[in-house]
């Protein structure tokens, strides 16, 4: 059984429950939930983390790359500002998918350089929630138990 | 039954045939039947087309834009020289999936701005050949058919 | 009697068709009608064409510098991408005058540089569909036939 | 009858005076006396003026926001470097057209960028004094008296 | 008994006049009363200018620099583009308060930079007309009649 | 009774002990009694917070959003580096001041542009300590309880 | 005996026939005949092409790929613009020299920076319709053929 | 006889009369003095003028340009910034000297850019009040009249 | 008896337990007994600590400011991101010297830029773990105990 | 009988005796011998000069400008940073190539903008030691004596 | 008797011998006559030089500094290149004036930029061979015996 | 026992001799002679050279990579305009240590940038005299005598 660590960097916790009007009502627990069903249908354990301390994302990426073969992360605002968080990153050898809810390329200029792409695996962005899926089932691919999202 | 065009940019009809021993053995066939089958499971009509005419990629979008309900797009080189490409994506009213088979932002400078990127709905990129399966996935969520990957 | 040719780039094809609530309800054939009704009005032969294709824009533009007095020309997206398309005009030894539907200068950062503008003669722009009547003016005025527009 | 305010910035009283065999022998008064008699024809009143200085375009601006119901403007240098001029014209909700006798895009670079083009309504450049009759008669559509240069 | 100057520079005349559902409805002339209600409170003479001509604020520093114990301005639009503005108050050994209605830093990136803050004192920008106040009051602070707004 | 936040970043808690013959030797300590004053003759609970650590600024941020009425920071060094104070402030809908003792404008190009800027209300700064009391001042004006400074 | 092709860009056909007080009367035919000429001197297959379509060059890159030993391409302005033109050379297994008649280098700036530079194996430029020949001389070298031009 | 213009631009009035420890003693009068006893011995006629209006300036360059024979300019802060007086001097047919107190290239990196540069015949800086001197003997050598200071 | 901090940045925990045959099989604990060993040699008191958060180095960096006579930092990533740990470096009163591993300079470009190299006394980088000892001999230097490296 | 200079920049003197697996075991006495062999078959004298200093350069091409009728130089590292050799070139009036042993524009940066290649009248780059030889032809060219590599 | 070095960079040499119809026929002997002369009726010792090698202006400026009075440098494309004649002259406690010929501010972007600029007591550009008296001149009023050109 | 080439950049000879209140009065004698010492205590043979000419550092690197085991360089002015010196120190098979006595990241941005630290093996920088020596304690660690310092 595969271990994926999902981590989340600064202001993910505030999601759904902020101005839903424009960001939705999904919040991050809905994203756990939906994470960790999936990950239950395909023998993954989940290990769901989020926090607003970029050293703390730094201490995580190192215990991921020991415990376990898969890494999505969400750096938010950290995509953009952290060499930290990409040194970590690249340190790692287990595959890496850097997910973001939002087309950060339609957003501000600061937004459109990411650290962590430079480093990544692969990126997916701008399917929302739904992203973290795509972003599974492309570890899965990576891991070499799938190809693409099941046929049938 | 939905339909969705699949697009693929210059040089992409090489993929596989040279240089194998670097960008692996598959070829773009291969990528069409992979993803006719995945469309057969999914009750998807997939137009799947290649050129190395940026204007006949503009015309194909245009048609895309009339017949399908999503457009999958690789546009290669012309992801980062062609606002014709961009232009005809953004008057487009169906999603927009732009897929790259490696990590764009790994590679020459040149490569990491995407006028594609502005306007697509979302980007799927670094996963090889399986970013295509992965990019119809994503837009199985954005015509609300499907919630990410199934589950089971 | 004069012949002027009137080019149109990439995507203006749409015109008219596509969300006319944001671009009006002028179709590019209501454009050319306009044109056509001027020309008639001022023995001018007017060549209206349109084409998604950067090396065919080079080739028209070819043309017309062999048959016609005038280019009147809309290089759409082609104006911040194409050499190809400057080159040709600039080659050019009839008056050209560029058109612009709307005023780039209000809109994305990559639409201020026009390659067109430097070797045009003159350039209208941000008028929608008068801006073609006005540049056909213009050319009257640079061929000699007239001063600026009728005064009676 | 509509009142429309020519305004000419810095160094244009010298037209036609200075080095003849460069910039031709159209004076600022031929100009005038062009832009009056097609007024004439038009209905329209005009009120014509010149400043070398900054402040004093500002005021005028301000005053044609007042009284005039369209504004055509050759800021010259000031083009380039007023954001006071800018604001002005900004605040204005009357259409105002911009014009420069020269193509300013074949000119010395700090020449290409006009802050008044971000606000202008249409751009009118490179047709001599022709460009200041196109712009009346620019300003006649935009005001919805006409559609574009006469066509009988 | 303090004077202090208070400069308004270009457009600054037209506050409250034009577009109120935008700007609001308070005028020039409800701010300067709002200055010398407060004024009158502290002993302040105020001396209220307003001009949309460089030169002419420049001409007030110099006086403001002779007859006055402080300075506050809201330079408009030559925050951005004037350097004589600029040397004029950095020859000022009198403490200049620089003022923006609006916060300059959410506005166009051509306003971001201000030439006046190199050499004003402190600024204050973003709290619309109660900046004014605030802005005397530093100075109050600065020509240490007190400490801070009054505490009781 | 309102509640505001006051968070203060980096280095802050160096205050007044380290080259008091440069900075002056008003403490962190200093200014939190003056801010308590304040508070308390206006019936204003005051959170004074002091961190060198970016996550942890985050957080108060989110719990301000949540527990208080206004909050006014002072992110010193994160001012200039981090998207996520930026991120987790553009979330509050409560009104934001932004303080600075010194003057940034007139210090290293590296401090000129403050991300926390392009989210805050309003901007204060250069006036040293008083800055703490405008901003509460102006956070009053804000939250609607007075006009400017008291004028009597 | 190898074979070569010889790719030309967009409007040099216009070549000779066009201002041949400036740029000669050398038209491609001629340039096509010195090559054949060349060719024949030294066993050479010599297909020569001409478009002003980017995707026609790089159909035909591709297709010299497949048939032929070496490749000479004056890619005129896609040399600044195309990087499909570059992919299609970067993805040649066969030498791949680049002609240019005029010296771009001392042409306008954005003539200085030829995409095709960094994939070709060797440039030359500056020399006129010479260049060609040297350019094949050149591909002998490549090719082990001939060591330099001949001596004797 | 000849006439030369000596035109002073903004805050130049304040030489000498502020910070005379940083800036001397010497004002704009006593410039003056010693720029007619120049005059005077050498039988120039000269003007003397300052403002603090780039308006002005440009009036007077214009003036300047039909009544004297030479012309010499400090343009202060207007030299960095002001396209209006750039394109005043540059229709000047007599020859134009640029003269700064101080060497422009050891200030802030804004006042390294003098658009006056690009038109002056010449420039003198950093030599304080002498450069005044220096640059009517300049005069004297462009006017042909004496060759380099007098050697006897 | 000397105490010397030496902080360790972000990342530093790793070394030498992950890809030893790129960075060699030195760990960190190896690099604090070789600095031990020194320190002992040298009647120096070491300090020796590594975190992956920013603040907890700005609050050694205050720490080693009261208790220390010298600092040895090598802040990895932070070099290039932490403004926050630039100023508390800066107002530290006591020798710091900046290490790094590896040459920077030999690096991504993102990495060549260190604001710590801004503030540090001095800078040793490129001599693997030897570094820390030349830091520390530095810092011997620094503190007047000795000269350069030991010569007998 | 012609006389052509060849001059060789700054660490060409090495070529060939230090690490002949990377660039090749030809040297530049070599290359001296295939230039003399190809002058000898052409009648032309080779003066053929290597030297590491930029003054030395810069009194060779004065020379060869006095008594050559041709220059063939191959800057190395001066090409990049030498605008007195540019400006020696600049005076020549003699045809000038500029010849590089390696495609510069696929190396550093720093090294794809030659100020040679601004006033060389043409360049041949990325053929080797074959460069010399195709310069040496391209000058017999330029020299009338030859059209393009002799034929037969 | 004051003592005078006057320095001259790079193809200074070759000044009125090549291309008269442009530069003029003084030659740098005519130059070195007319300041000799200069300096006789002055009392100045002249040491006038010339050279093409960087560190050649090094080493004689060093010497001017210890045997000199005053400095004259014509630093040619070293001004623009030259960090160690900068540093040179950096360390010179006697005052320097550079001079160039021409206008340098009219010429080549790469012209614009005076290192020496930034070291230098003053400059006089653009005044041809005059400008050497006219930089003696300013010498002599930098040397205190005189205030700028004799006035009888 | 090991040679060390030590070589010195330009103005470096005046070391001490000048403005010592700034510089100190360490003399280039006096390194060298901390230098001899040191070497003498470590079995290693220093050549000690200085010169104001970029061929001659150049011609002595090619030298010393013949002659010596290691080099130090302190390139002075060279290490920011060389490519020269550069490229001869890549030539160079033997560890290359570069030194600066001040901090170049606090002087003049044109001095942050090293193109010798691109190549050189390590840097030191900011310690003065004493740099000399940690530098050849460096060369001592890499040519894998010693490690680190001495410890006694």
């Amino acid at each position: 059984m595969n271990t994926i660590y999902i981590l989340n960097g600064p202001n993910l916790n505030l999601l759904g429950t902020r101005e839903p009007e424009i960001y939705g009502k999904t919040t991050l627990a809905d994203i756990e939930q939906m994470c960790q069903d999936f990950g239950a249908s395909r023998a993954l354990a989940i290990q769901f983390l989020q926090t607003n301390h970029e050293g703390q994302l730094v201490d995580w990426i190192q215990e991921a790359a020991q415990k376990a073969q898969g890494l999505l992360i969400n750096p938010a605002a950290y995509s953009h500002t952290s060499l930290a968080v990409r040194d970590a990153l690249s340190a790692c050898q287990i595959p890496v998918v850097e997910v973001h809810l939002s087309n950060i390329h339609r957003r501000e200029p600061f937004r459109h350089l990411s650290y962590v792409s430079q480093v990544a695996t692969g990126i997916i962005c701008g399917f929302g929630a739904d992203g973290y899926l795509l972003g599974l089932q492309a570890l899965l691919c990576l891991l070499g138990n799938e190809r693409g999202p099941r046929r049938s």
